[in-house]
């Protein structure tokens, strides 16, 4: 019996992504370093946006897309993140409701515009992730709805959180809410210069018990540990009290359960489009098979499956029903 | 040698599209009519994107979409339209520049906001739009530069340029200067409602020489001749001593020329994903081709590549080289 309203609650920064594709090049001549996300201010991404090309324009955030994702393999999830009341922050609220997710933080009256986030396309489909972070900036504890935490079964919070000066402590008060409850915690690293900037805090918040599960990719798992050797970092993982989840791109993914390594393979794919969101969607059918009492190989299925989706088109949200997809790979009933 | 700057010049609504997907029901709930353009007013937008799934925001327009397709070609080409100076405005300025289209059009700075459209699509990939005008309402003939039109090979018109107003008297004073400069004129028919609206002025336009080149898809053909037999519409338009060329859909395409009829096969698509912007797509490779010299069969051909390419992903501009995809094809030096 479902014991929890919500299957996850995802807390992030919300934002509007504004896609196109470039030529390898025009990373070099720019100094973006290709597959990370970089923090810009406002006339770093004015400048940016005037030498993009043709913009697609689709509401994104990492713990957003994964709290989509949720809603999309027929979950129940809600989500919590600050938009300003203007076009790109209606259409956020729009989306993420429109796929049937719970959001009800307030939007800012004033201030900075709701958070965009410009990525470029390179043609082998990575995409690097140039991050205005706007209205994000005034995310507080009084966002944190306790009603929502408590409901949920895992409450889900993304690294970048570290960014925005305020939103650390919406986020350690969402997790003592959430333990309090009994219910529990999930962190992704985010980003390995994200990892870079906030390695001891993050150290610190698997080493406490603050967090229950951790999502990473091998490069954020590698710059956490401070290893060139991903072996050496999965071992150190595994020391941690922790559901570890580590995503390696085409190679699939490793669950780290109880100081067990299990492999997961990655979902097969005709053409890699567009990487964005491939990680927030691995980690959307993961914690989604979680909440629903599957073991970790087959959550790490559906993640798989959720990421192949995303990578086929531009875009970080699903154009699919992925119930639907899972439901046709036999993955759920 | 090339006696023209631009290959062509489109005046049409600028328009930024929304697009969600839907099932078939949600049409027939909603009175929809599948695969046509209606005209909303601001109320009935609020309400329609009320009830849209999740969105992807691109821009679009008719001819501007054309425009662009003629670019991503390797042609040169100009725009003329009317936005507000709002979010989407700028949005609509920013895309169709940095598809490196000439557009000058001074943006309306109060009034009416930036005009969208609705689209839906449906499981079969087919797209109903629901377009709200907005500041399109304002374009009127002191927009129209006449140095662009003399400098362009073709004058590119939409027939939705019939709903606004004031349009139309642009639209004429553009014709009259590309004649006077011995341009030519073309018109896309654009929708069998819009068609039915304006039929009898459309007839005029093209009987009394005004219209060099007629666009038109089997249902506005059928509908411009108020038959429902597609071998009469072909019959009557090679009465005509125009240009036409005629879209079917998956069965390619007919070029109706000196009273011959020639027939281009469509380009095989491995899943159609959404027909929003086929036929401007079409019209791009058409009239690229036709500036550039060549024949008609090999300038649909362009145009049955160009609509392949759009149509295997969400939105109506092109996101790979139609340069490029050409030359793969052999259809390109």
């Amino acid at each position: 019996m479902k014991t929890h309203h919500y299957d996850t609650l995802g807390i992030g920064n919300a934002i509007v992504d504004i896609l196109a594709r470039c030529e390898d090049d025009f990373l070099l001549k720019r100094g973006l370093h290709k597959g990370s996300m970089q923090l810009i201010d406002e006339a770093q991404a004015d400048a940016l946006y005037a030498d993009m090309g043709p913009t697609t324009m689709i509401s994104g955030g990492s713990a957003a897309n994964t709290i989509v994702g949720i809603s999309s393999f027929g979950g129940t999830s809600a989500f919590i993140g600050k938009v300003k009341d203007d076009t790109h922050g209606k259409a956020f609220a729009h989306d993420i409701r429109a796929a049937g997710v719970t959001f009800t933080t307030e939007k800012a009256k004033e201030g900075r515009a709701t958070a965009q986030c410009l990525i470029f396309i390179t043609p082998d489909g990575e995409r690097t992730m140039n991050t205005y972070l706007g209205s994000c900036q005034t995310l507080s504890t009084s966002d944190i709805d306790p009603a929502l935490v408590e409901a949920s079964f895992v409450t889900y919070l993304e690294g970048y959180l570290w960014d925005p000066p305020e939103a650390k402590l919406a986020f350690r008060r969402a997790a003592d809410i959430a333990h309090a409850k009994g219910r529990k915690t999930a962190l992704t690293l985010s980003d390995s210069f994200c990892v870079d900037r906030y390695r001891d805090e993050f150290l610190a918040l698997i080493q406490t018990g603050f967090i229950d599960i951790l999502f990473a990719n091998m490069h954020e798992l590698r710059s956490l540990y401070q290893t060139a050797d991903l072996d050496t970092a999965v071992a150190a993982l595994k020391q941690e009290n922790i559901l570890g989840v580590v995503t390696c791109s085409d190679k699939g993914a490793l669950v780290i359960e109880n100081q067990q390594v299990i492999t997961a393979p990655a979902f097969p794919v005709a053409e890699v489009v567009d990487t964005t969101g491939a990680g927030d969607l691995f980690a959307a059918g993961f914690l989604f098979g979680h909440a629903r009492g599957l073991g970790s190989l087959s959550s790490a299925k559906l993640g798989a499956l959720a990421a192949s989706e995303v990578i086929s088109h531009v875009g970080a949200r699903p154009q699919h029903s992925l119930h639907d997809l899972a439901q046709a790979q036999g993955l759920l009933p």
